[in-house]
């Protein structure tokens, strides 16, 4: 794969905007977003698999089945997740909303709602606050971020170039929500030419890779989405080039959300390679960036190199050999044969404060490769999400 | 099942007898334990299914083969995991020292270490430790207890009578150990005549409802161990009425020990009724016990009852209808038909504040039932565990 070029400030594909503003949810800062293109848009979708999806996603997945999408409506504060039918209801009110200031239908509008569950959305306050923000419309998508971050440190946007196509991200992250869930939205723009289809076979190939990938807390939010918009304003584009933009932007993007984890210091990176298949490989290496006994090693920049073979040790139906078992932190051997090496101990305690941890484990099964993100496990983790939601 | 009454002081089975010392892997505390037996005793035990087993555990598997054991020794600070052939050696010079003291043959002593991965067992200090305590040995399990105590905050010792047999377990938790990882073991004593088949099977039957579904951190350690030593001296009991009392014994210590996790400061139990089967109900169980949000949801005493529904639904291979699934939290009622109550915030914020918080659902899909045990997560989980392992 050709490496990607991001561009250093992040620009919208022709023909798509947004806007954000705060709509009284919070008390000052922006809590909804539009994203609207000038014309319709194909669109393609992922949703959480969570067996309580948010009646966004109910909805969501509905809308997507059309294949055409005009713009994306988000709110945060408030997830609108085990609200009933009265929480359906609602998510049409603010498709309808969105949909009358942008000149389009409700049926081209995609909802997300990001927050505590069980809490009845305030409607209300989002007719309201949304009126008359066709105006606000402008060509950065930092603005858009803005919108939809919650605990996020910073707004998260990307954009790249695919011959004449542009193709930004716009995502909020892992950071918990009013101590609520950690809940990722991704909102993909683009001016190629690109059918559902095309989208939603690219999509998945990509959020296999990098967003189903990562896990801050190995909890799966009820209101994951990521969406990709594709107007056409630039026309056809090399599908094997913006397949592999598409593939680079998210695995960059979940990186991004990765080292934006709740109370998180560093990203951590794990590499398996030498598994029986690459099943085997993403187990072994969601294992390793799931164990809060690796998330506490890595956050105390403890060179404990045993906790490495527990957490590949534990995936207890993959194929593990002790004896061909090696691992590296940071390029530095550790795990020669499923024995912990005599390594260097200072330098490798100096490398586990870099901000960004790899962990590399080589089974010597197979050719199963597969590399997951996370980050560490922080007393501030703990912290944001024990503080009361009411408070 | 008739309830058991457990000793308010517990005591030994006649012909067991322990003695523990500080033989110098730690600076003061007690580092090293025996219990042994009077003649030989029917064995049984259950080891890690981590694929990076500790040598005590590797050499364990082949000594209970025998079937007959008249011993355990145990050293804390030091694990003996992943050090090769030297570290099968140690195993097998600690089992001949506790022998040659306690009259009988290295191949009737089972070994348990516990402690730091992949640093070698400091076996001189042991064999040197160990000589002459023979003349210790007395009746209290708690002096056993307290010589493979590691950051448990206290001794776990429990016993109970079946008719003229007396049960007792000694186990150390949950607790981390010079900050390394969770090591669980269980020495499970009686004089009741039983064979080892009959022991293997009631023990792997009780440990299924108890130590199996206990998760303080979802980690598996390299070294956990359960073994129960039957003597004789009681001659005969009733079957079924010692695996009654075995399995109620083996749930009141996981309960002690999760009780005692790292940091913890209140267990969680986990209840799940109306599963499509048992094993659907122990994986939903084991979601909620494990789920970083629902851990610190009950460290901070917070009814964001969302994150159940979270943690139920995130099981994604079982079946889970929202319309059919109810939860309680110290049985008050939180969520009916997948929606939230409206419940009084203050009376179920003010039951999360007791020591052990039960969580119960009700899938409505079915008969299984299970349960599950673990505790909150707390920053001092993470203190504990980030803290340099070599300091």
């Amino acid at each position: 794969m050709a490496s990607t070029i991001f561009h250093d400030r992040p620009v919208f594909p022709r023909g798509f905007r947004c806007a954000s503003r705060n709509v009284g949810l919070k008390p000052q800062a922006k809590d909804l977003a539009v994203f609207a293109s000038d014309v319709d848009a194909a669109v393609a979708a992922i949703f959480t698999r969570n067996h309580f999806p948010g009646a966004p996603v109910i909805v969501g997945r509905e809308i997507i089945r059309g294949g055409r999408l005009r713009a994306v409506v988000v709110n945060s504060k408030v997830s609108n997740v085990a609200t009933g039918q009265s929480g359906i209801d609602n998510v049409r009110r603010m498709a309808a909303a969105a949909g009358t200031e942008l000149g389009t239908s409700p049926a081209n509008v995609l909802v997300g709602s990001t927050g505590v569950i069980g809490v009845p959305l305030p409607i209300d306050l989002i007719e309201r606050g949304i009126r008359g923000i066709a105006a606000d419309l402008q060509d950065n998508p930092l603005v858009g971020a803005e919108g939809i971050m919650t605990t996020d440190r910073h707004p998260k946007a990307l954009s790249t170039t695919v011959g004449n196509a542009t193709v930004t991200w716009v995502a909020k992250g892992s950071g918990m929500i009013e101590p609520n869930m950690a809940t990722m939205l991704v909102y993909i723009f683009t001016d190629a030419a690109l059918d559902a289809a095309t989208l939603d076979r690219m999509l998945r190939a990509a959020a296999d890779v990098s967003f189903n990938m990562l896990s801050v807390d190995s909890d799966t939010s009820t209101s994951d989405t990521c969406a990709i918009l594709a107007n056409g304003f630039a026309g056809a584009v090399n599908e094997a080039a913006f397949s592999d933009a598409l593939m680079a932007g998210c695995t960059r993007m979940t990186e991004i959300l990765a080292r934006d984890g709740e109370g998180a210091m560093r990203m951590i990176r794990a590499t398996v390679q030498g598994a029986l298949d690459m099943h085997e490989a993403k187990r072994v290496a969601k294992s390793l960036v799931n164990s809060p006994l690796v998330k506490t090693m890595v956050a105390g920049a403890d060179p404990n190199v045993g906790r490495l073979l527990m957490a590949v040790g534990k995936c207890f139906d993959c194929t593990v050999r002790p004896q061909t078992t090696n691992a590296w932190i940071n390029g530095h051997p550790v795990v020669a044969g499923g024995q912990r090496l005599d390594f260097e101990d200072a330098i490798v305690r100096e490398t586990l404060r870099a901000e960004v941890v790899d962990l590399e484990v080589s089974l010597g099964v197979g050719d199963g490769t597969a590399r997951a993100y996370g980050c560490d496990l922080t007393a501030g983790y703990v912290e944001e999400n024990a503080a009361y939601y009411s408070s």
